[in-house]
């Protein structure tokens, strides 16, 4: 599909499926910009039978996208004309400000009907943005099963396996042959999960011992026992830290797992759709974190923006301040030797820059497992070397800079040895700030930029300013 | 399993495979290193039966992990005692550097017998770190299908969907009903995947046209039409990159798709397993992208650390040389007023960490689609806003701080206004430089900081200095 067609088949007006389904997604299947404006026109007309067309074509992860380029009232007007089960799949991919903007005008009988077409974790999820009087209505409206399961889902804590489990398993005893699973599969046939990929074989107490994943019951004989071609699995217990599940599920190339109570027992399972979330979920904060920005959510407003990055600013401009004593101790020899002032802010950043190659470098490896109690020792002496080294380049290439412009070797000499040891100072705080922020149960890419960044400054400026004191004036 | 277990079982010598599958690993499921000396230890000892034990009790990821904390004789020494399936795993979980090590190692004959038993695009990947001679070895040491699936593979290019996916499908024409779906799995049985979650619908030219969930098969009458049953699919052209294709899945929740070659025909599948490592490999890439480091890889040795670190310090010193001569060409009134000195760092940093609160947020959603074309003039004129308040809330604390230390209100001024006009700058470039990096088919993670710190600095020094230089001096 090219942009030629796409201005054609808006020219035309295309009241065909097939058409808008083109028209509707760009190259890269992100939503076609040109959408937008034409559900926004059938909006304005009231035209019922032209948004259903025009919704009709769009997939609910593409209409969740579509309202986040609809303005608040638009969003509003949209949602009645979105049938309850596409409504529930849109409100499950919507970010939580909008998610919680649009749930206040969906009246409760329509969400009790929305959140029972989900999976239990999805709909614990949307039940958990309903403000309280909202949140009895809509579970006062839902069928008691299904009330109970997203009440329970909501009873585990967040960020957890519980609350990322759908309580919906098909389970089997060991005892059960395959043919007598199939049967029982299709005679449930309705009552099961939508989709599944593996059958829990389970004990007595339903304790869960073995999976067969599908595709092994399809491939064999009826009289095979289920224990026979089942698999090893390995249990999440309920409370374990949504982190630490995607750990193990990219670690051990999950697909699904149990999720166990605390005596053993099967409640539900995870699978691995849901760990793709909570990988961008981490990886994300800790982006974030680094650069110093709390997630403020995608349509978090110019406050909310503000309130998530204003507090680090003002971190920032404390530990800078604290740094700039250094130099305003120094104030009498920068008068006497200005080249001081031109070449210190050089030394204190690419000490940073080196501080924070060692710190993200060091982040990266603890939240993947690499760096740990067994290789520290190692890993922190070959951060030192790395230092020095680059340490001893990097001042080499400034002191040869310095003698350029200022034909003073002994300034050469101050500002190169300076160099190298900033360069000391960062990879010995980059690579230990981190690792003792976690000892400490800290999480090291919050707080190790504003150590690092600040040591790097506060040592840059003293060395440079403490040597050229020293062996200058 | 808590730590006072592990100490008994080390003391009394366990010798059941419970107690070493407990000993193994530890509470986190990351490898025990007590673990490490003991498979040491049997290497010295050359206890051929105390290393099946021991490796026996291990997963081939831990084993991988195990292999890390090895010395390279060691690494040599262990590879024999691995039976070929079991080293496929390894092989496949190791990273690029300790796996070419290994490779060189491993007898053709041994490497051949082990990429049998992978999955398509697991052997390829292996295939592809050997040498030529090696490679040309091993291909002609393997069954002709079996060579013939991994050279295919190699010939797509890296990092498409060509090379994530693997070739073994199970597919089925359209006039099938489940009773013969389901006859033809059980009779076909080891010829098929080991693992599979859909069954493709397949049209006579083998294009594909729907998919079966196998949870769908099952539950499903047998004179059921497949036809019937089948879902849409959403298929991934061969030569599509790899993030686009994460970005699909995220984005439909997708559990596996058909891969096909431009006419359509279906050639291979990618599953959601697979997505994982991709999108952890791309948020890698940006993380480390932002903080000025290139990859160098977990194993990676000194030299390769500094190589990936040094060029990223070079064009720093480069930038940071070119701002700094703002600084040289106002020396004469750093000497007249020393005060300017202290607090021009403060200006530049502060700005650097605006600026980098920004790029950093729009690079991520850029990545995640978040920001484009059509929202990106909203958030652009968001970001300058943001950038203005918090310039305006830090330059009134700075200038505040100033004025309690030098009691000169006409410094204040200068220093406030120099943080307002910064953090513009900030924001402006920090905003602007993902975008039109992005624009310009750039990966914006890589090149936007050096930009943006470049400019905050840049323009800091100018701010306060030329300032200063026009109202005070």
């Amino acid at each position: 599909m090219s942009r030629e067609t796409d201005d054609l088949a808006l020219r035309e007006r295309p009241e065909s499926e097939e058409d808008l389904e083109d028209l509707a997604l760009g190259e890269d299947y992100s939503l076609n910009p040109a959408y937008v404006p034409m559900v926004v026109d059938a909006l304005d007309r009231g035209d019922a039978e032209r948004l259903r067309e025009l919704l009709g074509a769009l997939h609910p992860a593409d209409i969740a996208d579509l309202m986040g380029f609809l303005s608040a009232d638009d969003r509003e007007e949209l949602v009645p004309h979105l049938d309850p089960e596409i409504l529930g799949e849109v409100l499950s991919e919507l970010d939580t400000e909008i998610r919680e903007e649009i749930l206040e005008h969906v009246p409760s009988q329509v969400l009790a009907k929305a959140l029972g077409d989900m999976e239990s974790d999805d709909a614990a999820d949307v039940v958990d943005d309903l403000e309280a009087d909202k949140r009895a209505q809509v579970l006062a409206a839902m069928p008691e099963t299904e009330r109970a399961a997203i009440e329970t889902t909501l009873a585990y804590e967040d960020e957890t396996a519980g609350r990322l489990m759908q309580r919906e398993v098909v389970a089997a005893p060991q005892f059960w042959t395959v043919g007598h699973t199939i049967d029982y599969l299709r005679r449930e046939g309705d009552e099961l999960p939508e989709l599944f990929f593996d059958v829990y074989v389970v004990d007595p107490a339903y304790k869960p011992v073995g999976a067969c994943p599908v595709s092994h019951l399809l491939r064999a004989q009826r009289e095979t026992p289920l224990a026979q071609i089942m698999e090893q699995i390995t249990e999440i217990p309920v409370d374990m830290d949504q982190e630490e599940v995607a750990y193990i599920f990219d670690k051990y190339r999950l697909i699904s797992a149990p999720v166990v109570e605390p005596g053993g027992r099967l409640v539900g399972q995870i699978t691995v759709d849901d760990i793709v979330g909570v990988i961008q979920e981490e990886t994300e904060e800790d982006i974030l974190a680094l650069a110093g920005v709390s997630d403020a959510g995608r349509d978090a407003g110019i406050l909310g923006i503000i309130r998530s990055r204003l507090p680090w600013l003002v971190i920032n401009l404390a530990t800078e301040a604290i740094a700039a004593t250094v130099v305003g101790a120094f104030q009498d020899e920068i008068a006497k030797l200005t080249a001081l002032a031109v070449l210190m802010p050089i030394v204190s950043s690419l000490g940073g820059n080196a501080g924070t190659q060692t710190l993200t470098v060091a982040v990266r490896a603890i939240a993947s497992r690499e760096l740990n109690a067994a290789n520290s020792m190692r890993v922190i002496i070959r951060e030192i070397v790395v230092g020095l080294f680059n340490g001893a380049a990097m001042g080499s290439l400034l002191g040869l800079a310095t003698y350029v412009f200022w034909h003073d070797w002994k300034l050469s000499a101050v500002v190169g040895v300076a160099v190298l040891a900033n360069f000391f100072v960062a990879a010995f705080c980059g690579i230990l700030a981190p690792i003792v922020l976690e000892r400490l149960g800290r999480d090291p890419a919050v707080s190790s930029s504003v150590v690092v960044t600040f040591m790097t400054d506060f040592f840059g400026f003293l060395a440079i300013l403490g040597i050229a004191a020293l062996i200058l004036l």
